[in-house]
């Protein structure tokens, strides 16, 4: 029988279809929520006493690198394509199977401390079995995959050929996809139009349509970046998709930052999703996207911290809070209100990922992925609308509990399914390691 | 005798003219830093240590509106001019000494916990004796005016005559200027040239002069806002402060975002401070002020984080990310490395209010306003660059314990001089009160 948890007197945010918050209990029964309403009495195995917080849908963010954790800090003040190949490159190359395990671990340790609880992650071109291992024993929600890059000039660690890059990718979808009653998903990860060859993405697109996956790559994040790639194709890096044809609602963009009018219609048409990543898209000098007018076509948007090494953080309250700011002074103070952005960032994410049926907001027969925010905080109060407070004024660290399918990953702040007291030496370890 | 402190084994980011930064300890006597280096031996009345925490000069933020703390969440996703007319003057008129009061009490007290030891505050038109009081009580480094605004039609508390608004100054700038060996100081602070006649700040001008404290106000913040200066006026709202006699060291302009040549040599030839608030100038839709060119001139720029109801925080690491962030997509990622901008929060902070040789920096003789920030947490691990570490991944959160003047502030995040627990019951019965 199903363990029960009964969470009593909560604000509670639930982003349902007519975004109500109010305050009462929330039931969860093993993996799901079975009940939210302003009361329930039932006898749970366990009953969680939640006055004081806000609970809101975990968060979703769509594109993460875990891989690139350990390089925080390592690599700033630096614009894309030099970031790339002064730092990222080298460093990814220089990876260990036991750093890069590391790597994800501190990643996923920051993502639940700050309340996400399930993410889509670019991966990494070898090791990526470290990367599912990491994510299934912390208990995150995941859709990750192998990094592919079969073309251009890379250090040795990430040359592969075109049939090796697939292969290790089926290996590791037969493998990893559907995990844990589908807590982990298999997405093909191509990195960049520049990075990969035209049949390798021909072919990873049609592999994707046959198996019903996420086609997760980058797009049109930097000018110059997306002139090479109009220069190699003879079109947009956005149409690209559409040539090789991975033009559908399984396609998942990074950045889009650099789109004309018939790049959107595109997006638009066939229903392709814009992961933004506002922070990395300002660190890496490479400019603002243009989500009200994405959203106005009802594109779905949703957000990412992208990798800690053009962020720093990987924290979705400061991605919330600024893919907000950033709108404002082009497109006016109203644009990419509160309520909106924090949509982005739960709701949003879920569609992205096809999982809106099961995660993205507290609705019964959804999954119990829940985040427990500090309502009393001096740096948040007071608040009237509850999703001011939520974008504009709270932060990571009023993140008190989370849970994931029921479970607890963070209690009180302390995780509980990764030994942050070993992390920092353990970092620093994998770090004199490499080398870097 | 004075009271001594050894802080030892701690990571010190001095800010002095070399930049040093190395492990060390550091020696308190009284209010006074006596020794910095990287071993101290004394018998000391107390020895703290500091292993596992980088300590920073205490953070300067030069432009804050603690009046304002109370109205946090309250007037979101609105413009300049209508969040002043339909929101902040209203809800301003409404306030009562006591509602000042518990407004500055959460501003400070949220202050502190982000490690902001020094602020400049924009004061209220009615009672600023209670922010004194406040700032007097709570320990906090502060140089504050009341605001002064005797133009235009507002709402009936804010009314005031030229005369009433220039004597209430003096009768305050005569009692708190100087206060506990010159902890508070006062600055005249006429709001902004529209809500201010000619001759007030004319009037001010002089008097701000003969006293030789600082002129606080805003300047250039809004396109409309300028453009309506201009039309009163004459000239620029930048170049009108020379019009009225207040064009020197002493003039301190919050925002200055619309600025031609001509005003950017007038702000270096007279050296005005500018007193840059990115986040508000994002969250109003003002635009993005342009600092890459204020600092190749060597104009002395500082960081505030303005009112919490257009920022919604009043967090320094949020400010000085935000800087480095938003200037990178316009003049290239290598544009406001993290050095030049923890600069901007610490020493030019200190400059811009005339205390270089007080505060700003970790060495002998200045102020004892020390920082002290967990090195190890894991949304900030690991580091090469310190400055990297603590722009762009450190949050407020980290700041584990502030000291002011040798005293503790904050100790393990629990305040010294202020009673947090009661603060949420407070602000909510204030709103409750004022009835907004």
């Amino acid at each position: 029988m199903n363990k029960t948890v009964l969470i009593k007197n909560a604000h509670i945010v639930t982003v349902n279809r007519q975004m109500e918050v109010f305050k009462g209990d929330i039931l969860v029964s093993g993996k799901h929520i079975s009940a939210v309403s302003r009361q329930i009495d039932w006898q749970a195995d366990e009953v969680f006493d939640a006055e004081g917080y806000i609970i809101t849908p975990g968060f979703v963010q769509t594109h993460i690198h875990l891989c690139q954790v350990l390089f925080r800090n390592l690599a700033d003040d630096l614009s894309l394509l030099e970031w790339l190949k002064e730092k990222i490159w080298p460093f990814e190359a220089a990876h260990t199977e036991q750093s890069i395990r590391v790597s994800a671990r501190l990643g996923i340790a920051e993502l639940f401390l700050s309340g996400t609880t399930t993410i889509m992650d670019m991966g990494t071109v070898r090791h990526q079995e470290a990367v599912f291992q990491e994510l299934a024993e912390a208990g995150m929600r995941a859709v990750a995959g192998k990094t592919m890059m079969d073309f251009g000039e890379y250090p040795p660690g990430l040359q592969e050929t075109t049939a090796a890059s697939i292969d290790t990718s089926l290996r590791l979808l037969e493998k990893w996809h559907g995990f844990d009653e589908d807590r982990l998903q298999y997405a093909f990860a191509p990195r960049f139009a520049l990075s990969c060859s035209e049949d390798l993405m021909r072919q990873t697109a049609k592999l994707a349509r046959e198996h019903n996956v996420l086609f997760h790559t980058h797009a049109s994040e930097n000018k110059d970046e997306a002139e090479l790639i109009r220069q190699r194709f003879g079109v947009s890096n956005i149409r690209l998709f559409e040539t090789i044809g991975a033009a559908n609602e399984n396609l998942c963009l990074a950045h889009c930052v650099w789109s004309d009018e018939n790049d959107r219609q595109l997006l638009k048409e066939t229903d392709i999703k814009v992961l933004h990543c506002p922070s990395a898209n300002l660190k890496l000098g490479s400019g603002i996207a243009p989500i009200p007018d994405y959203l106005k076509r009802e594109i779905t948007v949703s957000l990412g911290a992208d990798g800690a090494p053009c962020n720093n953080n990987l924290n979705i309250f400061q991605e919330m809070r600024l893919a907000a700011l950033i709108q404002k002074p082009l497109a006016g103070a109203r644009t990419m209100p509160a309520e909106q952005v924090f949509r982005m960032g739960t709701i949003n994410g879920a569609r992205t990922l096809g999982m809106e049926d099961k995660i993205g907001s507290i609705e019964p027969d959804k999954r119990a992925d829940l985040t427990f925010i500090k309502i009393n905080q001096v740096h948040a109060i007071p608040f009237d609308n509850i999703y001011s407070k939520l974008v504009y004024s709270t932060q990571a660290a009023d993140v008190q509990h989370v849970m994931i399918d029921g479970k607890w990953v963070v209690r009180d702040r302390i995780l509980q399914t990764i030994n942050e007291t070993g992390l920092p030496d353990a970092v620093q370890k994998q770090i004199q390691m490499l080398n870097i």
